[in-house]
């Protein structure tokens, strides 16, 4: 009884709002209702992008939209370079090496962001790209985009840049055009509040000029970047998520972007404040990175985050993430993005703290309170 | 951003579940589909009101019911007693010198419920009836029904026991057949997780029996049983708020209703480990009957109850009761019923804890921590 | 499989946003949120009644709104002059009778609406007030209420008109200023399109002025409209369903109320000349007083109207209304009303047509085609 | 006002059971609930495919499984041998193309299903596949999968035979391990009655071990599979869509998959009684191999069919499918497939007679008579 508490960093919970919206009826794809329907979306979707150019949307999962990032701009053999940051820049990489391409992945720890000192001496000549995660959502670490796209600027290299923004779209500052990202990879569920089901690509001029030979049909932007003249898709749109999807636009304007922002902001700060004041340790190791719409906290040794989360489920009816690949067990990790308040923080951090208490893992008094003060003081 | 914490003692949020439900289409109210909803709601109803008798099913709100109860059972110039309990009780007093019945009120301090000792010496020949709120919504407090059963049973008065359980049921345990009620008064949007809009009257025999001669037509209790019989009703139900009630029943049932009843008494003893810790008072003055499904709390001097409200409505965007009548600015009421958590527990309570703070109310450190503590404990 | 057709004089098929409106969660209904939709709500409702006065909601069925008619303008042994037009008018008397007053009953054939002619030679003295059902809804005759006024008017008798609009509200031409309407009963299922679970009065100055001495406290306007004026309510207000009005005003006000009518009354006129056409009688039998929003059709001697609207719900899933206390078997009711419009109408009386055809009616055939062609015609 | 009628052959009217069904709450897609209804519907999708095999589900539309089934059986510079029955063949077949496919297509007059008796003569040793519609959208036509199979058969050639059933699957007999079929492809929102966003491939073991060369990973099937053991993916599943999907089961499941394809047969027969009373003819030229889920209709010379399709849209409030290709202009489609019962289709071809009408175009009268006799005399 009473509601489930979807604390993982994605999918989030789905306003109510967006919920009604996609239980509208279905419509003609290829009437006129839809087609201003889809006109306003592509739209106003440039707004959360930061981008004056197109926002090309499938009907996917994220994963797919990274699919899409790599076969419209590369080319078989293709050699992109690419910083291991965590479990998800390890899978795009993966997908990488499937379709084709070459990549030099930069090792990492999974504690920190892509390395944008280290630029300059792992560019060369053969890199077609740079794919780089904004927002790690298997580790809570940031990269710092402006600064990478700054490094690669500074050798006159030609690369593309390839971001995926997957769970920092809409929670956290992104400028697709300012940034001077190529290709922008994003998603419905996460800081968009929507269901599983839509990717995005945001896509700059020079990106759509460089387009790669690796073949492709469904993902094409070209026929769709056609058919969107009109307001319609080369393929069946999901248009119940494309509901949702205004639903969600209409609330993220309400609040105003940089006010979203800004509680997420405050929501990761009082979370990382009460996990400190817990005796315990966030994974992401530098100030300058923490993301703003999750935070995975590292278990003491012998403690199994994945124990601590069942409990948690049983319990106190709340999802938590797991710890992925190689962080599997060590640490756990909390969603605070979305549709999202200060009392639904207190709750979720009320979870974690009598979670980590009746799984015995040894905590010290007072994160619910940290961060309570913390939400006060930052009011 | 993120969802509103309904936390007054009614209406209380609605599940997902209830919501999609009474989004059903509506259906003819003198069909087969419609005989079959209404007879499955009639029976299973039964268990909720713990009686073999029927339940009368009004599209009304609570204060609708508590007409019923009256016009159906009296006449022009009976005499009742009642016990002044709080806000409601009086209100219902009110209704009853409106309709023409003469009442004898005990007065309280709105800190206790009825008093049964108190009925040997105040029931007299000429009552008819007695009106007795079992769980007091404006106060938090609980009469001891069983008790005043008993003294009036003591006394070998034929009295009818008319009981208001506005906010007790389904949230508290309450039993019509075995505790000797006549007439129970509920309403759907209280324990029942449903929107407002059904009044019910649970009916015993005796009551049945005893029809008064107060002028009666939409309350009258004889034609809807009649048409019950068939599944229908004399006037069009109100078909989607049933659709409602059909899911509020299935989880209740899920449950179970003693897990129901447990998880409220769990929740209030939380709530009222926090009040003590901030150092402030319950209003209930005796420990056997505090309320399960809200917790009135007192203020300090020279602190307006509802100026900590509106910062906690502006500021968490929780609503909490307001202080009614007398009470009005002394106290505020916190509602734990109906469809909530653990989890939401703790987030309303910390958000009453930083209102409290925030309004610069003096309280002591560790409310939430309290109750926290005692959740987990009596896991 | 495939959708419901809910064909009876109401409830009517209620329109998908309003079902998603009536889903919103429930909030507070004391807080500022619920103050501006009510004050929206209670503004606009005036438009639908034409009246500058007030209107007044109630959490009741249709009969309540009747009930709260009478025992706000009369008094015990008051006498009423109202008429006999249909199974509604006669139930709206015996409730007077149960509420204690004295009902003359002018005898009719439930084929035509009360006699504007005979008020000079029956309205005496005595009477308070007359009560006409504007669209019986069991007949399909609509009375004439401005000649009924102006009748009323021309013999200088003070009496009160209270006038039944259930099944026309919405959906036919009502002014109630205008027409010198005292009380206006209404309720939500039929043009409003919204669940059954509203009631509603308009209410006049004089009627207003004179208030009755009938107990009443639930239908008490006088607390109602002093609550209102801070957009609150004296009882809990159906918060989900007033969503649903919000919605269904909206849904008024996109096709402006004058195009609604004329809607109403092409697929009435187109109706009446699919049953001409098979050779049937429309139970109306007075051109002038058609009803907009249904159509009662008389069976050939020697077949069940029952048995015609059983095959059709079990052959074709569409209900319609059954013949009501002496009409039982004698007729089937057509509801065209709500939301609705000529492709609904054309399924409608293509399965009115198989189901006579199927249950042996002896029909002639083009009724269908009939009604077709006049929609064309009158497009 | 009343409600749209989505006669497009796709997407279809969704009931609203379904539309309530993916309103619900979002859910953790990697933990347990989700693992039981993945589980489950993977199960209970065989039964729609009529296979004990896997069956794929992708977060797309119907082209992302087009592509899933090229991609993961055959390898660069296959060649494939396809008929040219309509639009979508010739679209499918310009993606094997564009993906690096040689493809030897059978030209055709749109008019007629893929000719089995060309078989034995077009199929030569290179050909590693052959690709048919099933159900061609565009005109219809339904080409005969068994008799295909048995030519496939006769020339003891190993081809794999991938099939198209996106209009056909839930609305007409399919049998995908019966008809030898390798792999079959489908999606949501025609048959199954849901929003847009899955696309399905079921697989034999045949396809499974015949893994081909073109570089994927997105529709790569075996990480699917893989992950489908435990109830998950290896992307997030659009898990509101899922829920609509079991919803959607369910409905087919209480009416028989047997009486879902006889309803559609008996529809699709009412549909072409109605042209040929219209005097016009139905595209579809051999009578073994109409359409039962969609029914074009040829215009006479001089007639524009979208013309008449936007008449019908602004007078009547329904949309019909455009002639697509070669046939714009030409045809206009009758989607009677899905969520649909006999007044739906009444109201269909009675919007379509007088939509003719209308515009002019010269018609006999009659039409929607057949239509109700035929369904009438095999009700």
């Amino acid at each position: 009884m009473g509601r489930h508490f979807l604390q993982i960093p994605g999918p989030t919970n789905v306003p109510d709002r967006v919920l009604r919206a996609i239980a509208q009826p279905t419509i003609d794809h290829r009437g006129p209702a839809f087609a201003r329907l889809a006109t306003e979306l592509l739209e106003r979707l440039k707004d959360v992008f930061q981008t004056r150019h197109h926002v090309i949307v499938y009907p996917s999962s994220g994963t797919g939209a990274w699919e899409a990032a790599l076969v419209n701009t590369l080319s078989p053999g293709d050699r992109v370079l690419a910083f291991e940051t965590g479990h998800f820049s390890t899978l795009w990489c993966d997908m990488a090496t499937r379709l084709g391409l070459v990549v030099d992945l930069v090792p990492g720890d999974w504690r920190h962001g892509a390395d944008p000192d280290a630029i300059a001496d792992l560019l060369t000549a053969g890199h077609a790209a740079v794919m780089v995660v904004h927002n790690e959502t298997s580790t809570g670490v940031r990269s710092r985009i402006p600064e990478i796209r700054a490094a690669i600027d500074r050798t006159g290299h030609p690369a593309l840049l390839l971001v995926d923004t997957i769970s920092s779209l809409g929670s956290m500052v992104y400028r697709h055009d300012e940034w001077g990202v190529d290709v922008t990879v994003g998603c419905s569920q996460k800081g968009l509040m929507l269901p599983p089901g839509i990717g995005f690509n945001a896509v700059s001029p020079k990106a759509l000029a460089h387009r790669g030979r690796l073949p492709r049909s469904y993902w094409d932007w070209e026929p769709i970047i056609a058919a969107n003249r009109q307001g319609f898709f080369p393929y069946t749109p999901p248009t119940n998520l494309l509901y949702g999807l205004r639903a969600a636009l209409d609330l993220l304007a309400e609040e105003g972007l940089a006010a979203v922002f800004a509680r997420h902001d405050r929501h990761a700060e009082a979370t990382r404040r009460a996990v400190r004041a817990w005796g315990l340790e966030v994974l992401c190791a530098d100030e300058r990175e923490h993301s703003s719409s999750l935070t995975a906290v590292l278990m003491p040794d012998g403690h199994d985050a994945d124990e601590v989360r069942r409990l948690i489920l049983e319990r106190y009816d709340m999802s938590l993430g797991t710890g992925l690949g190689r962080l599997a067990g060590r640490v756990f990790r909390i969603g605070h993005l979305g549709h999202f308040n200060d009392l639904m923080l207190a709750g979720t951090l009320s979870g974690v703290e009598m979670g980590l208490s009746g799984a015995g893992v040894p905590i010290k008094d007072g994160g619910v309170r940290a961060a309570l003060a913390y939400l006060e003081e930052a009011g």
